[in-house]
């Protein structure tokens, strides 16, 4: 048995370079990002996500046997350091952010566009529901929130790798799909269709637009139809990831 | 025109009471609780919950005209002080909590019961949808967030005083209402059936159980029927407030 690596120092290069994926500059400038706790470790494991390397301490060290030649044995206050929640997770681990072509999503019939959404408890949430209706893809749009922010990664609950991901435009995905249907989901507008009514056997894009101010104009002028999920007049609106998750229901019952 | 009274002192007990006041313990020893931002103090004006006081800058003071004889100018550290938000308010005010009794919703048909929910966001997001989707009453049941946690407000935004929301138990509801169809939503179980299925224009009771563990055997026990969201094999379930704001959806379309 080889002799494994230890680290106890917070000021170690390695340890210093993992904790700045914590920010969003970092982790575009490597093109890494951090997985926090045994569960989602193994199941990025499982996705053949790239893991670089897995940080834990002695007391978890048998756990991660499943990848025991990524891991790196730390003190606690390494793991703390590294760690973006209050309570430490059991492992870090640093892993390669997936790649995907416009090409390799040509065949996706039902997809989700997702323009400038900034919560990222909604983005996650939002995953793993399309992951749970059999969306083939999710398209972030516009300005949105870093798919590989720690938050969203937790949010998802391991569905971000089970689907792919991809920033991408609408002008992109309009000549990419030319035949699909481009269905936006809008809050008050005129030639609105119910949910319900829509057929959803053709291949379509299910547009959703920011907490604060919806979908764009050009996206509202992009679409084929108009749709809003029916609710009582005592409340404006429903939580972002709530009404695109309804809707990703709905979808997937015709 | 009265002089206005004027706070600049963080340690003020006036201060220093409201702040506590973030704390639960302190929220249940008082009745009191805590309403960040205009929005949401605006909203609970209009639904008559009784605002003991608004604090507030300088800035701000005409925005608060509407309540202007409970406004009490303080500056800008002391607001930061009784605030919870990173990014500072434009007033919080002091409030009492709206008290339900059982005999006030003796009437409810639709009624949602949550039991141990944990999450302030989830227990946030099921009151806006609960309230969108038309649902009479919410009763929380054993150890649930408490709704009066500054999460949940700012997670309801305002639906919170549009309907009422009790703390009660299985067992009290279950003789309230000897004859509404209990239907407890679960993960997986035999004698399943389809939430599209069940006859929601009779009056009726949806459960939904904790994030981590679902709903309790007694609930489950109690339950005259057992549904659940058909989802992908490929994820293991949805998220707690998304889940259970589908059924609301569902029961509201038949």
């Amino acid at each position: 048995m080889t002799e494994r690596e230890v680290i106890t120092s917070t000021t170690n290069p390695k340890i210093k370079a993992a904790a700045k994926l914590q920010q969003k500059k970092y982790r575009t400038q490597t093109g890494l990002f951090l997985l926090e706790g045994y569960k989602p470790i193994e199941e990025a494991c499982t996705a053949d996500v790239d893991i670089q390397c897995v940080y834990t301490t002695e007391k978890y060290l048998q756990k991660f046997d499943f990848i025991k030649d990524k891991v790196i044995l730390v003190t606690q206050p390494v793991l703390e350091k590294i760690s973006t929640t209050e309570s430490m997770p059991e492992a870090v681990a640093v892993a390669k952010q997936k790649e995907y072509t416009l090409d390799s999503i040509k065949n996706a019939k039902k997809i989700a566009l997702i323009e400038n959404i900034k919560d990222a408890g909604n983005l996650g949430t939002l995953i793993r529901s399309a992951c749970a209706f059999s969306f083939d893809v999710i398209c972030l749009c516009a300005d949105s929130v870093d798919v590989y922010n720690p938050k969203v990664i937790r949010s998802t609950v391991g569905a971000l790798f089970k689907l792919p991901v991809i920033k991408t435009s609408l002008k992109e995905l309009k000549d990419l799909f030319p035949s699909h249907t481009f269905i936006a989901s809008v809050l008050n507008h005129k030639d609105i269709v119910t949910p319900e009514t829509i057929d959803y056997t053709q291949p379509f894009v299910l547009m959703l637009g920011s907490e604060a101010d919806g979908l764009t104009k050009d996206a509202i002028d992009a679409a084929d139809i108009k749709t809003t999920i029916p609710i009582s007049s005592k409340t404006e609106s429903l939580n972002l990831s709530t009404a695109g998750s309804i809707l990703f229901y709905i979808s997937s019952r015709k």
